[in-house]
């Protein structure tokens, strides 16, 4: 019994998010159906993290175990063949028993990007979230810093999520403009559902002068969802990396 | 009446390319579609150029001859409000009544991204080329200098073409590399079919040490197809503007 580690990278475009569902095409369930077809049984396996339909990621990872008479090296290219062309293995290794890919996270990286053009982008239209507004980067990029450290991020989280501890730490968050691309990166410990998305979308206001840079600490203290404006749309995200010790 | 040329952005992959067929979606029949409405009657536009199916514009030109009460101005934001997504208007410009978006163009920019990374990449399936081989770079640099100046392109034209007149004069032709990515930019006085997708598969082979550089001349002096490999897959293709004086 092998436990293999695979990173995973996929356009999150036609996909009803990541995990299995009753209908609606899983990025989960095309893996799982690709390792079926290649081990000749029932394969179940377990992922880092739910993304949402339209979240696209880099570096998703998961894990499963399974005895595996391929050698572990050549378990992406056996699996790319079997999957559609929007889902691609970049590596498998073979882990510890113990190793899972949810459990063992210690981090995760996340990458946000904002389209700050007039007229839409059609070439963008699933890979960035358009803001057609003037946004005064400056701002955005002062208020960001607001994030980093060791906060209750109640506030950040969409409603109805059960998760009982909301207490997260952001090691960094970036803020950069390429042409006119808003490039965010931000990693930390943990993320709440929809944390980055509503975290964007408060700063977008910041951009957008609807809500000043230093009120920030006062938002995320609240702890209230309703301070913290808008979740910036799925289109904009990316997973990018999945840490482990 | 006004004849107005419109500047026009679109992702290429969901549409059965430019020109109206009798059936599949095309972006000359969303574009009439969103003007019949607009303008309450049946509008014809000309294209600069046809697009094959999954090719992309960032500055495909057209013009229509109609009476429209909108100022010129406010044209793009009218259409792009009654335009699908992947389609955008970026400018209206009234022009000279002897203005024709195709018989009026001197010339036309292309793009070309080729995706050169081992594994495929899900998020640039639609909007490039994916060669996973090994490609000399400086060698295809070199070869692409061929291409300028006024050549008989004969042997870089799909089969099929009825066009009479195959000799072209080529402005530029720029390979460089981003991190993973070959963009070939090309400037000319008109392209005939398939030709600059013709052109990247040739120099591709060049790349892959199929075909010597030095020997380019004498595949375009040919005028032979088959001398000049493989078309280029239509993803990888951008227009990106139309000259005129």
């Amino acid at each position: 019994m092998k436990n293999i580690k695979l990173t995973i990278e996929y356009d999150g475009t036609s996909f009803c998010g990541w995990q299995n569902q009753p209908r609606g095409r899983t990025v989960q369930n095309e893996i799982e159906k690709a390792l079926s077809i290649l081990l000749k049984k029932k394969v179940k396996i377990y992922g880092a993290g739910r993304t949402d339909s339209g979240v696209h990621a880099l570096g998703q990872v998961a894990n499963f175990k399974e005895k595996i008479a391929i050698p572990t090296g050549k378990i992406p290219l056996a699996l790319n063949g079997l999957l559609p062309e929007d889902i691609v293995i970049k590596s498998a290794e073979e882990m510890d028993p113990s190793f899972h890919a949810r459990y063992s996270a210690v981090g995760k990286k996340y990458i946000y990007k904002i389209n700050n053009t007039k007229f839409r982008k059609p070439l963008l239209r699933n890979y960035a979230y358009l803001v057609p507004y003037e946004l005064d980067l400056e701002k955005m990029m002062t208020a960001s810093k607001y994030f980093i450290g060791e906060h209750d991020f109640k506030g950040f989280m969409a409603s109805g999520s059960s998760v009982k501890n909301t207490v997260r730490t952001i090691y960094s968050f970036d803020v950069c403009m390429i042409d006119n691309m808003i490039i965010i990166e931000t990693r930390g410990n943990g993320f709440l559902y929809n944390m980055v998305r509503i975290m964007v979308g408060t700063l977008v206001d910041v951009g957008r002068n609807k809500i000043k840079a230093h009120e920030l600490p006062l938002i995320i203290g609240s702890g209230i969802r309703e301070k913290a404006k808008h979740t910036a749309k799925a289109q904009g995200l990316y997973l990018a990396e999945v840490y482990y010790d």
